[in-house]
């Protein structure tokens, strides 16, 4: 029975700490937070678990294997590296951390000490995104050619982290799942509209190798709630509508085909467009598929699916993206 | 009565012709097209239509006291001049031309004239943008904070002009009358997926002087077709979704309220939401708004709500698109 | 060249004149209205048409070889007998004719005659329809189990039938199409709310030998417009909205089984879900595909697809369902 | 701080256990349910509950002061006479008895006893319907036409009631509040799939006095969630969709009007088309708000909204429904 310690019980935390409670194999044993009220929402609702405002004394305490962190970003890094250095596994929120140095640093600790660390990408853990993975790779799309996201609602604002951080890391982890190859270049824009916060809305493109070209829309401050995707392959596209339980990926046999008629000078184009099926999607819990996959890992010394270096990947273009959207859209290339 | 001579019934021009043979004030005499079996369809549907293949004998017709140009970009700038030489009013399809400097040439040569000059921004004549816009000026949304644009379907792929000149031209001519504002740099960001053709999918962000941000998602390659544009502002947000006829524009009464609480140094946001309400729409066809409205202007020797400045004001972003889409979105400033 | 004379240019008349022009096969050379002002518009459109306020004149002209007639249901009986007796082939506007005794008759005099007599039963020639009906005999649907049809939105208020005979009509053409079985009994219920005008919301149930019950919704008084219908059956179930382009009909692999756990007295009910999916659906316009059919029957002595017995099998339930709604949903028996 | 007794934690049970447990004013005291399984979720949850399989003994318990009843329809009309007999004030789910009869017994008892009766008729306490009925009241819809209502989706199948009793009393029960009158007559058709067990699909047609009319489509086995009621009145007219948790109320103002033009005799109707409006809507868990209000009416004396005689008017349509079905549809008067 794997002992967990989760620091932060403000927004995200009461669901990692519902999930690991109930996941077989883990239990939570301490609870951390800043907040005396929110320590005591914990205790009403989990009378057995301890709590502290201490981090450190959680980090440390012999009750805890493993450490789940749900703080703000900047303090990914202290406190993951506290609880590695302590010797206990971590499960942290993403963005894994604040900069590529910082993952960079945490990947290498974990590794002299052979603990293991995972980055929450809930995205990769939805029965959406596995299905989509597996439609991918099974080559029904043909070449992947885009990749065109819009993620907008109002709310929640941040104030350590713009937009960018805060929405689009979803789909630079769902893409770093479906389409794992390096990206080459970054290129965003945005702006803020509260004088001396972080850009509130953003648009950032990635470019790869290949014919792939990624596009992440991000909004805190939209009238209406939009989680949708479209995924445009050589073959078959796909719309993924995250907030449609029952029909979220739609498959179309939609496209194009390039010919050349009488005039060689002269390219035709013709468009294709077939039936369109719904594949049934596992409705299951991600933070749960996600909690025993952390546990599995952790007792079997086996590499997580969202390792340090899926975090890392993914902070290096929120760091290129920070960096071009400054620059008003100036490509950032990514060594 | 104004005599009409249409030159193009390919895609747009049938809607042209029936639109000026139906508006009071107006007929078509003579209808001008490279392939006889257009030519021939208009003889069927128009028997008193007079046909020719020759352009030049359509523009210099004595039957013939304004031309109506409906065909490929790059023919626009050297048809246009030719009729206003011949002293004939002109209505050009959009865009104006494929260059500013075509613009501005024509914009001359129209003034020195004292003729009629009119870009075919169609969306500006239809109910729905008149409706934002009155919304707009009324002052009810605030501050404009951005306009974020969605333009996406399968088809029709061009071969002279990319995607933004194609689809991302009606956010601009929209743009240009709710927001009547000058641009100042560009970024745009695309790609093309068929061999030595123009970009089919492109992103493009135009940034202002002030708070305003606007963004474009054009694409020929999707497989749904989209029309949906969020515009915030700092009381009130719009959603236009100009697939929707009953309910195509609704207003939201939603935003935020930044205060500083307790605590200077911290801003607190906080979140309004109210009602939402879809005003009635005038559903009347915008081509004949427009037609009427050119008739108008030339009788009356009045300048178009979209004349010659409106197009080239158009133009002069879609090249600086161009350049920042090849230099993969770095900003292109514009003068 | 089959010659069509049209009685009737309001709101349908039109589009059949449209259709039966452009025809491979047929031409229109005269249409009748009672109105001066629809006969203009006729001729402004169509040079070539004769025109006539006089039916009978068009009915025995020897420039018609059949006679289209979209006019009120009252008057569908005396004007089709009188161009049978005229020796003219009949295409009728839906509902056949104003009582089942009407229809008879007509289908009597045709038959006698040797003449065609087709109903226009619209729906029938669609291609959501037509592939709803392709699923449903392959035997993938299983048995069927309901047609439950919502038909509603605002307006256009008849003054001879009520919303049943006006609406409904096309839920049963449909119906005799996709399931033809005799139904055996009627109940319906609905509602006046203009005072000494006929019912303008009415809901009709239809029972058949078998385990299948037909629903249809029907209302001019709903603030927005419906046309959805769902179809169960034991294996599959069918979701078809005809406001849909693109994705109209949907099918979906849901389902219960029935099962008898440990206890034999104790039914389970099982629920099965797998994936839906959208079959390409021809987009042709329907009346092109009916007029083309109307012409081939009456040229090769074929029997229509919706002859006089499926406009009579038509209006024996219309007749039913206002004797029941008459009863406030008092059962009918159909012999 | 009123102590509770809730029997039943099956589907609804844990629902009414957190919410009375939540309460201000009221804590759960004793959970009886039949299968000891599910009590030992209870004691795991709520550690200081405590549980038994015998309702009796929870009923006669000197820690209840009012029980909660949450089990199949045909028991709570002896559980909820126990708990009466017993001096407990009793809130009991929906739909309230298995007969009028039952429900007059009940009413009765409590009466002559001076406790508390109420009937979960959830609806009524969410925000959307609380402003449709703000919105009748204030005369804004004018008359009212009708309330349409579609309540379809796949399970969950019940053994001991019928579709009608499952899912039409959440309408009756907001029909009950939104227009408050006695309903004259019922009309009711449906049919079962599986053998032996009860209607799974039902239509339901309820009269009045006046000129509305009232029809609900319920439906076990259907491939989509729907619950959408259309409501007309002779000015305005509303669509609820419940499952739209944004914008769930649209008011539209849309109808007509008649008049009279030159000839006397011939009705014109004229359509009306104006905006549409969606109030914001209060989206607390109804429960929550039930829970406080049976609390108060038992601390303060008062009468619950839903009292025992809103049940019974409900139970009694619902009898009335199940008659008019097996006569397939035959008109069934309320006295």
């Amino acid at each position: 029975m794997l002992k967990i310690g989760v620091i932060g019980y403000g927004y995200w935390g009461p669901n990692l700490v519902r999930n690991f409670n109930e996941a077989r194999g883990s239990v939570v044993t301490i609870v951390s937070d800043k907040s005396e009220k929110q320590l005591e929402r914990v205790r009403s609702k989990y009378p057995t678990v301890q709590t502290t405002p201490d981090a450190q004394a959680l980090v440390t305490s012999p009750d805890v294997d493993a450490v789940v962190i749900a703080t703000p970003v900047s303090t990914h890094f202290p406190l993951a590296m506290m609880a590695l250095q302590a010797n206990k596994h971590v499960f942290v929120e993403k963005p894994m951390a604040a900069s590529a140095a910082e993952c960079q640093q945490l990947i290498a600790e974990a590794q002299a000490r052979g603990l293991t660390l995972m980055v929450d990408h809930t995205f990769v853990y939805t029965g959406a995104v596995r299905k989509i993975a597996e439609i991918i790779q099974s080559g029904e799309l043909g070449d992947l050619y885009y990749y065109d996201s819009t993620r907008v609602n109002l709310g929640l604002f941040q104030h350590d982290v713009n937009v960018i951080w805060d929405l689009a890391v979803h789909d630079l982890s769902i893409l770093a799942y479906i389409h794992p190859h390096e990206p080459r270049a970054v290129s965003a824009t945005g702006m803020s509209h509260v004088k001396g916060e972080p850009e509130n809305i953003a648009f950032l493109t990635v470019y790869y190798d290949d014919t792939m070209l990624a596009h992440v829309n991000v909004n805190w401050l939209a009238p209406v709630k939009i989680r949708r995707t479209l995924i445009g392959g050589s073959k078959k596209m796909i719309v993924y509508d995250a907030l449609d339980p029952a029909e979220g990926v739609k498959v179309y046999d939609k496209g194009i085909t390039a010919s050349h008629a009488e005039d060689v000078y002269k390219l035709m184009i013709n468009y294709r467009s077939g039936d369109m099926y719904s594949p049934k999607i596992d409705v299951g819990e991600a933070l749960m598929t996600e909690a025993l996959h952390f546990i599995d890992c952790v007792t079997r010394k086996q590499t997580p699916l969202t390792d340090g270096t899926a975090g890392l990947h993914v902070v290096k273009i929120l760091e290129a993206a920070t960096r071009s959207m400054a620059a008003r859209g100036a490509v950032v290339e990514l060594s």
